[in-house]
């Protein structure tokens, strides 16, 4: 018997691209599942209808994204167990972060929502050709941020103390958020090295590459919190 | 001042209708949050991204029931706390039959979307002209039942005990949505007399239309668990 062949150039730019687009459905599947929760915990009527809506958006590019990994040639069971695998890491977010109230859970989607958007967006960069042009169009964002933002300003701006609070729950959420992405990219070198693309960091340590996609996805989260008028 | 005067039938039907589209709405909601809390607990991903999908297809027909509602010039806020009552009740189901396992889960929302389904075509009958094109648009079947119905039926062939217990369940969960229909309809005469209508009692007292609507309910019900192979 002879020894496994090592890897093709092209072989390797399939693997990360499965790996990519495991990661952009497990995402929206993880992302589904907490606006349906977020939506059955709504306080009123007009929350529930838009969080329902918007949790079936982000359903909708997971079609395209079968597609075109089937076109790619991926066996399905193996992509499958990927999407399952990254989907479980995903949901340790929701389980670790219990919010108290339902402002809690809003910041909670937010900070969620935006570091794995960041973290599907970043990834995304290594790729090529028809792959980089289907994760573009998978990657819109159907409003969520900005409907958060527009609820959560006002509330947080007319009350210093429950600002004070949400304040330290976007660092607690924020601390799970990071440390899932890094388990993601530390257990998968081939995510953290199509992010690093995107950074000029192909040719860097994968630990180094790493780092700078979490440096990246802190001050994009710092950004976010600012928005709502509080420090991250 | 003088007394209310009596309703033109006008008005009474357009009371009717926003009842009717109220239902409707409900019951979408709630069909939605339901499929998304069994797509949270599905036990492996193809399960997970069908019940997720059927989910989302719950919702679509939402912006439709809004703007025919709007088009009947409702106050929008009389509509919103309708639909809210309305799911209030229906989300009891779910709080009143927890399952035990994935299976109970299966057959509980087999079951509460059967009843609850044809109750919303049941209420449809009275409807008239646009009313009654836009509610026939909106009551498709997503395919729920079929794909329930073949996921469940082998298993309860191959496990004797597994299908004895299930029949119980299906017995215990039938009890509480029909229980939950005619609270509904007692609490809402006007949503009894538009089913009765489809059934030719357009005359009768509102407690025949109401018995006469669960009976038919529950027979539909025993036409369905009959699919699974088990007995109401």
């Amino acid at each position: 018997m002879s020894a496994t062949p090592p890897s093709s150039p092209q072989e390797t730019s399939v693997t990360g691209a499965v790996e990519v687009f495991a990661l952009l459905a497990a995402g929206e599947l993880a992302a589904f599942a907490r606006l349906a929760d977020d939506a059955a915990h709504a306080p009123e009527l007009r929350l529930r209808i838009v969080l329902s809506r918007m949790a079936a958006a982000d359903l909708s590019p997971l079609d395209r994204v079968e597609q075109h990994v089937a076109d790619l040639g991926v066996d399905p069971e193996e992509l499958d167990d990927l999407i399952w695998e990254f989907r479980e890491v995903l949901a340790e977010f929701d389980a670790r972060t219990t919010p108290r109230d339902w402002w809690e859970r809003l910041v909670r989607t937010y900070v969620g929502y935006g570091v794995f958007t960041d973290l599907e967006r970043a990834v995304t960069a290594g790729l090529e050709g028809e792959s980089a042009a289907v994760a573009a169009e998978v990657l819109g964002d159907a409003g969520l941020s900005d409907f958060v933002a527009a609820t959560l300003r006002p509330v947080i701006d007319a009350e210093a103390q429950l600002g004070a609070r949400l304040a330290l729950w976007g660092r607690r959420t924020v601390g799970e958020a990071i440390g899932i992405a890094a388990r993601l990219l530390q257990t998968h070198p081939e995510l953290a090295r199509s992010a690093a693309t995107g950074l000029g960091l192909a040719d860097a340590s994968s630990s180094e590459q790493t780092t700078a996609v979490l440096n990246r996805l802190t001050s994009e989260h710092a950004r976010r919190m600012n928005r709502l008028g509080l420090t991250a």
